[in-house]
């Protein structure tokens, strides 16, 4: 089965990221969890990219904030797509963090994904729409989870058209 | 062999594409390109998104500026992974285009890339980088190609350096 | 009597949408609520937008936060008015929200009130101005909330005056 | 026939509105087009404003730059909805005219389209979705200019995906 | 004695214009304040800003927030200096304050000073300042607490200094 | 006669405080330019803030762009009224130059006008309605300036509408 | 032994400036700390940095919030190195201080560090870099520093992977 | 003699940098100057950052622009100083490149100067002014440098002054 790696460059960044664990253990996907900052473990950042693949990691979700350089730091030493979380950090409230992450120049792209506290989720959920691409049982079961949260809203939709609409 | 989609929300973004169509055809990867308007031709986008899949389409780049819709509305009718590009539209300089793209709820994600010229360029690679997980001749073409990318700008340092560092 | 539609992205909106409510039950006006989101309901923004006008729906509001997409999906699927509100989402408190409504694109305009905690009841209030155009009753009513409004700041001009003002 | 106003804050902004006289034109409808400054004729703007109902306006589209007033002023003293144009003026790009535009504050909405060159086609559109509301031959009208953009984008979409798409 | 005016949109703006209604009170300037919407008591707006140099005013400060036109209104109707206060509004910050006061178009200028808590203090020292120059007893005073002020973090820098310096 | 100084960052700012030096001699206002550096010529600066009271300055105006910090500087050595003028620098736009002259700390205001190109005109506009307060002939030639100004838009009002109006 | 001043613009920024403290009372380096505002003793601004470098000091650390001049105005009187600290004020988040520090024009440079609350324990960091050219004693204690600093990111790091790593 | 290091991190930096060249040559300041990407040569940027201190360069001046991540992956590869130039790059107009290069996490400081055109001037000045604390010839030309750019701003303060000023 397909391995995802979630790397963070702070400790700090866990509870950001508990969005990102619940998506890929509700599709059992194997995680491997790090911290590795690109500018306090240099060396550990290096080693984790160019080791991912034969490691058997297939995607890598990058989070980090302020003048946020994890995920193109990680990208640029490995061709497995990289997926960048921006934080939404202090005193910028994480603008620092996405143009950090995104505006990545001609040549070696980060795939960003919403900044902020949703970011974690949709980093997990485009992680297995790539992997879904290879593995058939991933594919329904997004299917499937895209199906329940179409259900969610609607449920949603009807409780509150009941008791909110107005006619006179 | 497998199937990229490039859309683009009006036919003035075509210049701002020739990077994403040169890649895509440097890796030879079929390349459907296509006008779709998430709002002037909602239809067709839906059209689309919906029988992407079933197209044999892989990966679906698409470029939009301002209130950038097209990547969010093609990734709510399909599962396969969604690269958005952020047109640098006026007067708010893809700002706008940005935000629109990025900035998807929880559920439903969007890969952004770089926003700007860069960024046709950069979907195309990382749409390759998801390809080359299921196909090894392409995974193997971008290591190659990013083997040259290193190569050029190791020249233009040999060549920057002689002509322009200075020693007393 | 017309009926006017208030689409929210999340029912999470609802509280930011007191406002719109309470103005519309002021002005006895049929209000049909409901939870759409562009993104987890497509299939029901489609179904909404286009049977709105059959449905009696005269204005339609949308609220919604981040690449803010509802207001458009919805105007690209009907020509009755939509007007947008932008929800003042985290990170970026409501500039995603703001852009993503507001930057459409020629051809399909999204009418875009106050982002933020005024919005809701400012879009009630500019859906009542167009509908005052074809039902005069209506249109009383609404110079009487504006003669009632401007009384109120007029008292607390008098209130504050006498209170603060200072003279030596 | 209904007539709709367009009143811009300076004549230099003139070249920006050619979208809105176009669309106006086509659609038949009576425009009266004026030069009114909410700083430097606010006697005018008053008046204006004041009169318009009166004068067989349904709808006033205020385009201005800047710290743009013009069409909060004009709301100020009416209840017919007032759409507002934010001009992209130097040096903030038209941040400035948006914000100025589109944040009222309670209880006075202006209906804010497209920053930029968009907007006068769009604010005019606007115009012409309210009016459909009590002229269905105007709602006709639109529902045709609606059908065509779509076919507008569709022979892009014929041309580009032919001539573009690459199949190996 | 001279007189200065401090006019607010809002009354819950009374809180943030605390520093300015202390200044002038120390400096024994007779102060009328008013609360005046530049959209809601429009009429109010306009008998204020003509009436007020015949009733003796010399200086217009105006707090107003989110699309703060109320300075600029102001300022229209009289040739008074007004001074502008942007109020932090939400949920931009008070930049869209900021930016509605201090943009005004040529001809009718507004004279900014710093958005949000220490705006209407300076707001009263810059009216103070203009008062100065016809009356030296309040440029005698203006000097005094410019003195006082040195005085003040001069004794917080002895005072840091001692405490936090270390020398080994 | 009063006297106002232009005071600029950097000789370059020239061609930008065009609109100042017109509008000073058309009010027979003497006026002192200086080019004086808040960084480069500091000392000239504080000579320059310091005698300007004595020198006869009533009103200062300072025109500077980037980390724009003249205004202040020149505030820190008077009593004597300071106009900041944002120049509309590189490659922030003036942003940078906005924040840095208006955001003044509490205690030392400096009275900000529009940034760009119309900056210049609206500074001594507003030094010239300080002066008015003291001088009754330039009050009169205020009066008269806005009265012309008002018939200019007033003008183009009537040549636009004339020409731009269509009644079906 | 080398002196390094760390002067801030107001008591209030002592908090942020903690950090900044904490390390070189580690590194052993006499620490100088002040509080001047630029602009409210401008003479004790002057003194200071005129006397820095005969003081023995060796870098200077200014911290500041808004228009945020302290840091250019030292930098405007010495050659010693200048460190700006862009402070985290209201209502801008810091962006008006980060600005005011940091765009500098040509010829008088600061050099700025992270704007908010880590920016005093990076200036400190930086300033030591400098330091260390010159004490090799500093140096080795800068790698020691360096050295346990990424232990500490390491430890984290298998403390996070061991615990929040799921395999199935 | 020192060695000063310019990095940039693609040849078409070379134009922006021209300023920095000349104030190195004039300061007689050994200059290696090399073109490295901290995405297409990660490997060199390694290299370079590891090998600079034994290389004999005592600081290192790192332009980038966009995601600008040069400057903060040499700094997390040596002790040595590391000053950041963020290029105005399109279409954000370097806030990404500033915001990539300013923010940097706690522990690994870079010193950022002023973004755009006169960065590269800053960032040489910056570094010299490093050196000057260690060669007292560097610190001696320094102050003269800085003398003679005071005298060029009173000349033109001169020339202005005599040119535009008008007393009536």
């Amino acid at each position: 089965m397909p391995k995802v790696a979630i790397v963070m460059g702070s400790k700090s960044d866990l509870p950001h990221l508990k969005g990102a664990f619940e998506i890929l253990k509700d599709f059992c996907i194997d995680t491997e969890v790090r911290v590795i900052s690109a500018h306090r473990t240099p060396a550990e950042a290096l080693d984790f990219a160019e080791g991912a693949s034969g490691n058997g990691i297939q995607v890598i979700i990058c989070a980090a904030g302020m003048a946020a350089h994890l995920a193109g730091v990680v990208a640029a030493h490995t061709t497995i797509p990289v997926i960048g979380v921006p934080m939404a950090s202090e005193p910028f409230n994480g603008l620092d963090s996405l143009f950090s992450t995104v505006q990545m120049p001609p040549g070696i792209p980060v795939a960003t994904v919403t900044a902020g506290k949703c970011g974690g989720k949709n980093a997990a959920l485009f992680a297995i729409s790539i992997l879904a691409l290879k593995y058939q049982v991933i594919g329904d079961k997004l299917k499937e989870f895209r199906h329940k949260q179409t259900e969610n809203v609607k449920s949603a939709d009807a409780e509150v058209s009941k008791e909110y609409s107005v006619f006179f």
